[in-house]
């Protein structure tokens, strides 16, 4: 094995592996609970970017203080179907995983309902949150805000975060309908691949640091919204995301979030996040409502394809991704199996691989 | 005056003109009004495909028999927070006017409130009724599905309608934040347009009969999701529009509905539609709000902005059409020209022009 190899680990190691970490850390139960359960998303389905790699980020962020390792989030109930979760600085997951059981439980009550976060951080995957809710029977929104990264339409300087937009449905099947979107053209992942791969970019996705469009990856300082010609759609969805996490909890707008990477890694971000949920029996009902999901997804995954594709479901790329992680295990990329290295030599844990 | 030459009318005339003939074809007055003002909400904004040239269709259909002259929308509240508004055929814009009002009252109460609104029909421009409540304080989402006009992803047919997504929030100033988007790369009137001009479409914005790309606006069949070669994004966003406003209402997918242009304006399209409302005092509270929007739409328009561009808001190019259109008129096309003279002599009115 070379120091460049991407190895491959049992899911059930790596997510104990992970919970063994923070709590060796500090961390308490609920943090390391749910910071893995939410990388386990990412890690599971294929969306490496949120996955497991961030372990050793969130730690840093505990050990330096900027998260708090041991919160006590409170939720304030304002009216029956609204409140906001203040998080006290805690890892975003624990602050996210524990507004979504405030937003279901209110929702049961009131059709719908929604929860703003305060004093939250970076919490990962948004689809983790949404997918929790529709696994138990609620459809779902999750939005949140981020260090800016993502240029304007039109505009020259870094301005949203790549703000993620997450819609989530019971499906009347396994898997729920699940849109787990960055509102930038693509994810800065992708800009990093394409570095080390020496490929140039796709049109239009990405600029340099004057923020003039360049297909050179090494020249790339910022990510163009979604949409092409059409960016105005793609930045006008992270404002939405920007406007319910950041404006409607009196957090942090993307221009005034600390960068994630540090290196200040002890002043907390105080970012905002939002999650909804409606529960089906406040409308038509729950039947109904997985029946119709049931019809349209039909209709969808038979609609005729171009050659050698086929129509997915949002989630559908993922369910079968996830299925072959379970029986292949998760790969883990070197520097990702650097930072678990470095975990167990300094907490005198075992390593997954 | 030619008969291909665009005509500017007052607004006031325009308006007056939309009332009067509602009325003398035996709309009520609740009828007359919402659809007169989700019209002129398009006409005035520079939304003509959502202006008053909907006059002259909108009264076939409630001549035909498709719309309902004199509904009775009924809310059935479920919960504290949600519930449906049977809308018993109703214009749509008198419908979704409906359902918002009742969106609201419930939010003053629940924070957040959400009405699915059933057996409605084209509700005309989404935006409308986003700031409408933004107008009066609330942040407001707006879905609906619509006959089946754009591909899916990888797709070869219509499926998803041109399924328009729009949000409001109240900005500390005049105008609200208006996000209004179709989740097409681009409206059909821009296909329609560019047929006339013989100007060729931007690349990967419509597909032929067979679903390939085409740039000749002749052979456009149907339309691309917006987002390109992340086009998977824009058909999400399309998904979210038909489960929040067809599947959670059971009412008609978009691959369900009568095509809005006939032949047939006598059965009714029973369309779903979902209008949701916060109360930002049902989180941090309206005074912060509307700091945060301002401090944001701020930011927003002063970031740098490529050579002989500026930064704008969702909303702002809106906003400055609608005070030229104030004091120069709307432009009415030769089509709304004809259409307004025949109901002029249908039912006895003064033309406006």
């Amino acid at each position: 094995m070379t120091a460049n190899e991407v190895i491959r680990a049992p899911v059930a190691a790596v997510e104990a592996f992970c919970v063994s970490a923070f709590t060796a850390c500090g961390a308490d139960a609920e943090t390391a609970r749910d910071a893995t359960r939410s990388m386990m998303h990412g890690s599971v389905h294929g969306v490496d970017s949120h996955g497991v790699r961030l372990t050793a980020h969130y730690i840093r962020a505990l050990e330096g203080g900027r998260l708090n390792k041991r919160p006590k989030p409170e939720l304030r109930r304002i009216k029956t179907g609204s409140g906001l979760l203040e998080a006290d600085h805690a890892q975003g997951a624990r602050a996210t995983y524990c507004a979504m059981d405030h937003a279901m439980e209110m929702a049961r009550e009131s059709g719908i309902a929604a929860v703003g976060i305060r004093n939250s951080s970076h919490f990962g995957p948004a689809g983790a949150y949404a997918k929790y809710a529709a696994d138990k029977g609620f459809l779902a929104l999750v939005v949140a805000n981020s260090d800016s990264f993502v240029r304007l339409h039109d505009g020259t300087e870094r301005f949203h975060g790549t703000n993620p937009f997450s819609v989530a449905a019971p499906s009347g099947g396994p898997d729920p309908w699940l849109l787990d979107m960055a509102t930038s053209a693509v994810p800065y992942n992708r800009v990093e691949l394409y570095r080390s791969l020496g490929v140039t970019l796709p049109v239009g996705v990405a600029s340099d640091a004057k923020g003039v469009n360049t297909t050179d990856p090494h020249l790339a300082e910022m990510l163009a919204p979604v949409g092409g010609e059409f960016g105005f759609k793609g930045a006008a969805i992270g404002g939405v995301a920007e406007i319910f996490s950041a404006v409607l909890t009196g957090m942090r707008l993307s221009p005034e979030i600390l960068p994630m990477g540090g290196p200040d890694m002890s002043t907390p971000r105080e970012m905002g996040a939002f999650v909804l949920a409606m529960d089906p029996d406040g409308f038509i009902g729950a039947g109904i409502v997985e029946a119709g999901m049931r019809r349209y997804l039909d209709l969808l995954r038979n609609s005729p394809a171009r050659p050698d594709c086929r129509v997915m479901a949002p989630g559908d790329r993922e369910w079968a991704e996830a299925a072959r992680r379970r029986v292949d295990g998760l790969p883990l990329d070197p520097v990702t199996q650097d930072g678990f290295r470095t975990l167990a030599a300094t907490y005198g844990l075992k390593l997954p691989f």
